[in-house]
């Protein structure tokens, strides 16, 4: 298996972008990312969506993509795995490539939400959920989420407030992004006081949607001179794992079993664990999430993650920093793209492009990206090479 | 790059499967698979589909049929590339274990179109084709392939009488083919008198819809012992390619630019050239499709496809035997799954399967999958190793 490099990124702002067309944000995102790679031609493209054919009566971005960015005859296919989809589009184009398959792939994740009614929006989300077994009992997607939320502060003893810094972390750093969809401090009072949403998920537990693009240029690091305008950026472990889709399945439903699986397979080939991570892009759907990414991937142990988020170990400068240029909570969330967004950011951190919000000497980054209520986990670890 | 084997198949009778479910459909397919490789377990699931998000308000298909086979913690993804979404599939468990990133694959195609009603099918079926610059004007998905028959019989002088034995050759292999939708021979006579569709397309120009699901098991060809209860079939070569999704931007809308390039790179990997293939399950959604197909394959000169067809030079006997169990035509298409369905009868005819439709002495089987109107075509060579 070759080793895959990152050697280009781009990204829209996360923003109602009506002003946009669907293959315009995805093409933004692509073609920022092949003039940072100086590149003029792609051998494959990878598109991470979850909603575009009822959100925009578009399906085959792969193909639809490829030919507005100019990529002719490139291998074109879309990747969906739900609110996961990003990452997945991120999996099979490293596989492409680490394959031998193809040399230059480009993966795009993007997500085009709010030009629909959120009635829609909210069924096209509960898309990711079993339709005949939870989606039929008319349970939406935060529903869904608040039960889990509402489980684990009875089994653990955290009360709502034990997550105010989950937001409160994720809003302060994305002040630091550009990209952004929110810059916005808040507070723990804030916090406590935003409408409720599905007990107990309030709106500052909850991420946004938006409309937005991110993409990444991958390439077999063998072929690299060396002689490159960025520190390189390799695909240190990649990991991906599913569960049962629906909760009730789920023996434990406040255990990550995917998570735990793809980091420990992400974890393997790195050849390095918990502890040599330097910031952690989780996937803070809801804070809820967030708590239960940390226990999974090995920070913290079970039921505890709010701990971290107490005595911010969170932070920029803590344990384990997270959200660093916003999260889902405060960046974003346009489901499908959410995945290359995080890997984008992680490798801004890993080039020491990050601004205000910089982890000072990061050499390894992890993202997780969470599809359905649990139920598709990917895990993807980035280094630098100086 | 591993060699890669396919060790188990399995697919469902295409029908209106109004008693199954979206998820018995494609488990029916992927354990009859796992059954006949001798496996109770998967590392990944990839899933192929185009339209269950509007059929079946269910996405995130990876993930629903892992579970539903009991393949706990599988990496999980759906691949859609419109109508080649299947092959897409197929590629992309190819790469995953020709990459080394896992051992065992399955991968399903699987659509179930019958329970909508007829014009949100068709409503569905045109989010392949531009959504901005084809459909916004009123076409069809059947109108753009018209527009191309109509051109090419224009330009090249043939009659519609002249592609009879596409479909004819169709539905008579079909009778051999207990999975097939239709088990209906037709005459010249027949299909000169169908029900005109969108002038020059009739009835039995076109493939119907149906529901269905066709999985097989991959696995990296070093690690299979040779005790295996069938012969040895091996992925010898496989390309994807795209093109511009809307006809109006291609140069030459009469030439299948992806399909030439994929059957090249295909061809490159095998190490053989068309002459070598001794059958081939071609695209032929509509009768135009199956003589683009052949020419851009390489088997006929451009602009002469039907020429085969009059010489019945595709019939079980004849130079290049074509859709041998039914093709599209005959045997059915759902839309997600014909690319799997492809495959499986690919290696029954490499097994010597095929029964009454047996290519005798086959050695090498060539599948081609295309997406949109020609916009993503993937292309698979199959061997068997005595």
């Amino acid at each position: 298996m070759r080793k895959v490099a990152v050697i280009g990124i781009g990204s829209t702002k996360i923003d109602e972008q009506w002003e946009k067309s669907l293959r315009e944000l995805a093409g933004d995102a692509v073609l920022a990312a092949m003039t940072e790679a100086g590149l003029d031609h792609l051998d494959g493209l990878y598109a991470g969506n979850m909603m575009s054919s009822t959100a925009n009566q578009q399906q085959h971005l792969g193909t639809y993509i490829a030919d507005w960015v100019g990529a002719r005859g490139a291998e074109a296919m879309r990747l969906e795995s739900a609110c996961s989809s990003g990452s997945a589009a991120f999996r099979a184009g490293l596989m492409a490539v680490a394959s031998g398959e193809i040399d230059i792939a480009a993966v795009v994740g993007v997500e085009k939400m709010t030009d629909s009614p959120g009635d829609e929006i909210t069924a096209s989300l509960a898309t990711a959920a079993d339709a005949d077994w939870e989606v039929s009992q008319g349970i939406s997607f935060v529903a869904l989420n608040a039960l889990i939320m509402q489980r684990y502060m009875h089994e653990y003893g955290w009360k709502h407030s034990d997550f105010a810094n989950f937001s409160i972390n994720a809003h302060q750093n994305a002040m630091n992004n550009p990209n952004a969809r929110f810059h916005m401090p808040i507070t723990a009072e804030k916090y406590e006081a935003a409408g409720m949403i599905c007990e107990p998920i309030n709106l500052l537990d909850a991420s946004p949607i938006g409309d937005g693009a991110a993409a990444a240029i991958l390439v077999p690091a063998e072929k690299l001179s060396g002689n490159t305008a960025f520190p390189l950026i390799l695909v240190a472990g990649s990991g991906a794992a599913s569960d049962h889709i629906a909760i009730h399945s789920r023996k434990d439903p406040l255990w990550l079993n995917a998570a735990e699986k793809s980091c420990k397979a992400a974890y393997n080939q790195a050849g390095i664990g918990p502890n040599e991570i330097d910031f952690f892009e989780y996937h803070d759907a809801f804070t809820i999430m967030a708590a239960l990414s940390l226990e999974a991937a090995g920070f913290i142990e079970r039921g505890q993650g709010p701990r971290l988020a107490l005595d911010n170990e969170i932070g920029l400068k803590g344990r384990i920093p997270t959200a660093t240029l916003g999260g889902l909570k405060a960046r974003g969330h346009p489901v499908g793209a959410t995945g290359m967004y995080q890997i984008v950011e992680a490798v801004q951190q890993l080039r020491s492009q990050a601004g205000a919000s910089q982890v000072e000497g990061a050499r390894y980054g992890m993202t997780q990206n969470i599809g359905g209520s649990g139920s598709n986990i990917i895990t993807h670890i980035l280094t630098n090479v100086n």
